[in-house]
């Protein structure tokens, strides 16, 4: 299988390194290797028909801040056509405006017959049915395991050991930065300033924390979760969302008198599309403390199935993707191809 | 697919519910009908090449005792080969001694190329290398996903959704009763008997509760995710095994003014497998309440990934039976069976 990688940020490296360290994997399990043919940043582009060298391309990234040897000149669908490969993996950053420069490369890779990965919440919590459409329509894989919760598998969980259930609801904690700063604060009893500033001296939050602590995020993902296992049609701008910011010490003291503690929650139900915070009772699955995610599941006959994983990372990332890799390789061989 | 069902109290019961509620997911997913061909439990036999009512079936049972209308006579292993089916579904009682009958039933369908589905720990956890290979030899699937936490759904996650993870280690709550035991006592402040005491009178814990207080039912299930996640070779008794019977409220009270909480877990790295009373801080996954069921496998790029699911009960028990059964109806069809 040839891949090519779009961005070569801390995911598109993190994929790179991963498909470096799997090769025995792939020929053991599939009898082929993965090579990567080309990759591009915003600026540089580089491919290699016979593949390149994953350590190499890192290497490179990381001395001369570009990926590539010679710069993207021809716009980036071009190349995306010219390539001779199987699956795009996208791993440009989430752009919640206009889902670009993502939505561009995922379409154009669709559109000429290849499978894509991604990690990009833009494109699937803005325009979800259209690039699902556009991949049927090519009879492509597209998957995006990745764009919710790291390296917590709920959407493959969902598709694929909960297909026999009928899913009605689901929340969870979509967020671990926010989940973080709750959680000091309780432990701790600090002001939620405080506990931010905390957050962002250790890396966890970023210097402009609006997109995390104001349930941006999380409602990127609730929105690509209702499209892909609720089969609703709705996009980022349908949740209704308040984040964390007014949450006080006086109001974590009490939920903790109660026993209980505050959660920044994402739930998807018949009616029901919202990220806000709310009061969980300790021992309870959403309780669950430090920079985790979650989402639990409510199904007919299983009742509630929770997972839990590492919401970011750059391995925690790449695993994602390579299980959405390792899956597109299965289906292949299931088809014989 | 024909199936039959060995063993008919309730995840018998449940199973065969579940597979009449479902008929319409298999013609559509997979264009064919579940046919119940066959049924038995200790004394009695129903048979019927066209397929046997599940409705009927379960409502004889409540009504009579048994599932069938005539005698087991020429004994089980006989009748397993003189049926057409494809696929048996043991749901005989876990004998932790000699694994039968469940052993006797798995073995002779293996024998005769049909596939295995069972929710019994026995056989597994006694004879699981032997059940393997005359699976592989005979090319046939055996699986097991409702043997071990319901319909937690941690052995296809390990082996589908994590395949390309190095998985080094397990952690887990495999077991309700207990759970449910430690926590009453916690929160309650309940002496050891009269948390077991209460949790007989709900029905959770057994008349005689040994199995689940002193670790056996937790053994059994460690030692199967030991062989089918780590591909050890090794039985219920290579498990260390210590149970809750000597936690005392005093032990409670202290954990809880470190801000932890007992739980009954169950390890599994590269030297050790064991059962035991381990102190677990508040907000980790593992401090979950409830009779909750859990695992958390650490991996090599993941990192920590954890699932949580109701640990028994009729439905439970028989979806993870289905997932097997879709699971297997997707393999086929992708041989093109």
């Amino acid at each position: 299988m040839k891949v090519v990688i779009a961005g070569f940020g801390t995911v598109g490296q993190g994929i790179a390194e991963v498909i470096g360290m799997r090769q025995e994997l792939f020929s053991k399990s599939f009898g082929q290797q993965v090579k990567i043919v080309g990759a591009f940043d915003s600026s540089t582009i580089v491919k290699n028909a016979r593949g390149l060298d994953p350590v190499e391309l890192v290497r490179r990234k990381a001395s001369t801040g570009t990926v590539g040897t010679r710069k993207v000149d021809g716009g980036v669908k071009e190349l995306i056509e010219e390539y001779d490969f199987d699956t795009l993996i996208e791993t440009t950053p989430t752009n919640i405006l206009d889902a670009e420069p993502g939505y561009t490369h995922i379409m154009a890779a669709l559109g000429s017959g290849k499978n894509v990965i991604t990690s990009n919440k833009g494109p699937l919590a803005l325009r979800f049915r259209e690039l699902s459409k556009a991949a049927a329509r090519n009879k492509v894989q597209l998957r995006y395991e990745a764009s919710v919760g790291g390296a917590m598998p709920v959407i493959n969980l969902s598709r694929e050991l909960l297909r026999g259930e009928e899913i009605f609801s689901l929340r969870g904690i979509l967020n671990g930065t926010c989940n973080f700063i709750l959680n000091r604060m309780k432990d701790e009893g600090l002001p939620f300033e405080q506990a931010l500033r905390e957050a962002q001296e250790m890396g966890i939050a970023e210097r402009d924390p609006s997109y995390d602590i104001d349930g941006v995020d999380s409602a990127c993902k609730l929105a690509i979760l209702a499209n892909a296992i609720f089969g609703k049609d709705v996009t980022y701008n349908d949740v209704i969302r308040t984040g964390i910011r007014n949450i006080t010490e006086d109001a974590i003291a009490l939920a903790g008198e109660q026993n209980k503690v505050i959660r920044l929650i994402g739930e998807i139900n018949k009616d029901r599309l919202e990220v806000s915070p709310r009061m969980v009772p300790n021992g309870h699955p959403l309780a669950i403390g430090g920079t985790l995610n979650i989402v639990q599941l409510l199904t007919d006959l299983a009742g509630e199935v929770t997972v839990v994983g590492r919401g970011a990372g750059r391995m925690e990332t790449a695993s994602a993707i390579l299980s959405d890799l390792l899956a597109i390789l299965s289906e292949d061989r299931a088809k014989g191809r």
